[in-house]
């Protein structure tokens, strides 16, 4: 049933499908007297849009938004903000053979289980084109959060992690990949050529930072932080994973290893000695930087041929020719960025509501 | 603000400290004419219980539920189900020192910061006493789940695996650790002894499996079926990573390796030849095991001593001797049970909604 | 904060300013499987579109809706379904007196105070064109909701009430006001047209009449039929009181006479022997009529000159010229009829989930 | 399904039967740092408290409230408060005659309908002993609205209205009506005589007003202040309609008698010069006072015999002997307070996450 919102005070929906005429999200809870133009949204949909490099889907989207409501002469009215993105470049002749058959590790099967009925053109409802206006959403949710920096690199592609000892912030944006370490990224695009030719796929590792965050954001004990980051990543198409902080390497340090030490900092406040938290304890930010990481699949659209059975129940193999992301974990990054974005955004709503400031 | 109720039509609300006079859930939604007696819930409260073994807490609580509304001559009305479990071992004497210090790593800072007021005395609301009605909850689920089983495993506890091959479900009831493999239980009752003479304490991981959920469990794209279980795992104590099927792991694996591939099943239907998907494609259950993993970190309550500030910003030191669990994570194997049976039921009756069956 | 959707199950989110590029509604949790095009729902819209008689606004809208998503190949998809009405006839010169002014008994003053901004053109977006939106999603609830019938009727127009022992049902159609009483409807006309033309304004009482509905819809204590049904019409611009059944007129019953007696019906199951109850007894639909009705208050929007401030805060006066509805209240009938639909198909879902059927 | 719960920010469920062991009502999202003791709350609930005089059921209860959590040191905590009341004077036996049999009118056969099942002790979950929790939560709810006063009167009992030429504030607690105006006190005194004499029952209209309620509370268009009170008031036992202000008057007055004049204020501000919207318009608070007035049907637990069928759905008669309130309206004055203040509770909460303070 109705599945297709998130979030409280800061909440959006989504509608659209990968071949419809134009994908959409309805921004509401957005407070009032915002700037807001689509020259504030369009550069983070450029992030995301396909076809910018080799590495991603050739299919060519101008991603251009479109405020449709809730904005009156350049500032935000409290009112519902709706974006609408046309789609302009589905080709669904490509699309022949899924029609019929489902792809192994793709949401087909369960989409067809569940609702009797599919549009498989592109995926439909289930296609990674709906994350663009996730991304949306979110260029509208960093407009509430004062002082927060949002930040996605991508750590893990394949099997290849990045040397955190050589991570640059300022190297995200020089390679396709967002990724902060410079000798990995070459690595990987050679990799993923490899990938790619091969007619393959691979899966990646994402990891967001926010900071800025001021502490006191989650609402013990099911709407903490990092439950709703949790939430959030795993909307995403194909995350298999998520974990805040150290994450499952917690699990092999001692008491003493893991908790974070604290000291009176010198310009008053405290200062924390380590992160393994990841800025959030009892599912409260503490004004540590935020850290969630999360796993992406590879894509199961590849051209491989895999065993599958048809909508009739027969055994047969299938090729997905189509247009597809040997890696959909690099377009993952500015989708993970986003979706922090719109949870920190609710909770900074939701913690003025509690403290009144 | 109010964060403490989950699920939309199979949901529930808990209530209650540590160290109050009770805590409690209620529990909405749960369908008519299901018979249910406090029998029905004790069980899974006694394998939660602590002081069990060496092993736990040595707090001694019998954690005995008592059922106050929603069930009228052995079966329920459809109106709410309140349980409540009276605390009757509190030893506020033992947590003298953290009213004024800080744990790190601990929820202690986190609480003062949003709230200006924390319940100090054994952890208050952060403490896992509350996963007893969790627990609670989860057994008014299981009754909505026709052929259903809910198992629950810890896969690793410290630096120390399961060996995967060696896996019995049998052994599970037979340690005092869940611990599917017998030589890894062996091995862990030393290591655990070590941790606790240390005064120290170690994480662990848990694994949770669902099998007989039928497909079509899941609303797409915010409300599917892997991120409320990624939510709801999140929500419990000292959790720091969530992944289903395999999780972080398929970063690694090219699409052909993850792709569960189907065929036709000799007695009509479908068969997958591998669940990398750990049951769930594009947030909808597909009908083989549902498989959720998460990583418990060890607690910050430790008898080693770590520096930290007090109350008023100044440094000193703390060391939590009250009484703990050097293994947090065995106990959260039956709360991990029931937080996948609350998720499911949740799920359940949304998609009766849907199909009317 | 976000508060532009409605419902649970079946829930709709509108969007748009009365003078924006568009309006329109996501419809999210309509099951799939249902045959859904535009023709379904144009005639809902045609039947609330303004400038179809001398008794409604001038204002010339086409009301043309499109279907953006959630529908493949002439069925739903169980996919959101986003419905878009274009702004076609938006005379914005309009309203450059009401930019500066509060209209006495209007939104704009409550807006301004609340958002410190605001589109004034048209009421922006408390505008009732935004009902159209819930006219759309109430063509599709009808679509879920099997057997059931909904009409809506003017019952009161200003002063003047129709004589219920003329209710006709096929007089609905035949005049310009939804009116059930012939006789009713000229007295009305003549009425109307005096109110129009001293450039003033008059009130209605609209009642609203389902035929068909089950027992069991509806979820005590809260989330009751009847508290759903007076929040929804509530909801509806201009709406200040709303009663079930008898209403108000209850109060002055004594408990024989408003107790509706049952008999076993000749052909099985249960008759009730009156209906003062509008078919609802503890906020459970009986298996009766559900019977709504609400009153909708004159429009603040008039020639005559009203006493104001200005936003600076100075005394002022106003007229409103512009394009307005003389009695609003006639456009509420279909909208009213909508909401009444949207209501029942969320617990017509709900139910289900419930009883499984 | 799930709906025993009311609010967003500042939400409450309730739990229990009239028969049942207790009752009790969970209130989460109240700020923190607030002080509250049992003696806060209990005055609002002797206030409701049956037995007082004879114009009540003469069941007795204490209705001693306990908080279970979230009170620490006498202050909130941020977390959830459990209020409970232990039910003490069930009678049991008197109910023998409604075991098998529907009262009509009353909420007997639609819970049969809905649930199969029904605890008819009492009336069991559909009891008005249930607004005791609210009136506790009211008393929470109170302590977060600075500076306003929430008071409730009868104006109405069965036939009778008040002479609001007469009404003095200070009458409300010297008669056992909660009315307003001595003399219809009175006679309403000798009417309820006849009534209760007679074995009958009657109805009553009640009104509520809440003073000093700033500017700004409500979330249009579908979270809108009165739409949230309408709902608010029709979840209370017995109602059948809530109206805003001058209600279902002014759809027979002119839009210039309708619209509230406004001048500027001498101080500063806005003055309105007239109230007929009832504090509230477009669904957001003016700053004037909010005015809500409900209906309460007599009730259907009479001496005088209806004609019903029983469970198995012969013909029959029924006499509710038990001991019952003739008129339920009486209690049903802090039961609307309770309610007024938690929906305000919650849009002030709301309206601090929109603007900050």
């Amino acid at each position: 049933m109705a599945g297709n919102s998130f979030g409280t005070l800061f909440r959006f929906t989504t509608w659209g499908e990968s071949h419809g005429p134009a994908i959409g999200v309805v921004v509401d809870g957005c407070p009032s007297r915002i700037p807001l133009t689509e020259a504030d949204i369009q550069p983070w949909l450029d992030k995301r849009k396909p076809g910018q490099s080799r590495y991603t889907t050739q299919r060519r989207e101008d991603d251009a938004v479109r405020i449709q409501s809730g904005v009156f002469e350049g500032v935000t009215t409290g009112t519902p903000i709706a974006l609408m993105i046309e789609n302009t470049d589905q080709r669904s002749k490509d699309y022949g053979d899924i029609a019929a058959k489902f792809r192994p590790g793709h949401a087909d099967y369960a989409y067809w289980k569940k609702y009797g009925v599919r549009d498989y053109r592109g995926g439909g409802r289930s296609s990674a084109r709906e994350t663009a206006c996730r991304v949306a959403a979110g260029a509208v949710a960093r407009r509430i959060l004062d002082g927060v920096t949002i930040r996605g690199v991508l750590v893990q592609m394949g099997p290849h992690r990045i040397d955190r000892s050589r991570w640059d912030w300022a190297e995200v944006d020089a390679n396709p990949f967002f990724c902060p370490d410079r000798e990995a990224a070459a690595q990987w695009a050679d990799y993923l050529d490899g990938v790619r030719k091969a007619g393959s796929s691979c899966g990646a590792v994402i990891e967001v930072v926010a900071s800025g965050v001021p502490a006191g954001l989650g609402d013990p004990l099911y709407d903490k932080l990092d439950s709703d980051l949790a939430r959030a990543m795993m909307t995403i198409n194909a995350v298999k994973g998520v974990e805040i902080g150290d994450g499952f390497a917690t699990a092999a340090l001692s008491g003493e290893e893991n908790a974070d030490e604290m000291r009176a900092a010198p310009g008053g406040g405290v200062e924390f000695l380590s992160n393994h938290a990841g800025g959030i304890l009892g599912g409260i930010s503490t004004g540590q930087d935020i850290v969630v990481r999360f796993a992406v699949k590879p894509t199961s659209s590849i051209l491989q041929p895999r065993r599958t059975v048809d909508i009739d129940g027969n055994d047969t193999e299938i090729v997905t020719k189509g247009r597809h992301d040997p890696c959909v974990g690099i377009r993952g990054v500015p989708v993970g960025e986003a979706m922090m974005a719109c949870v920190l955004a609710d909770h900074w709503l939701r913690r003025r509501a509690e403290t009144g400031s």
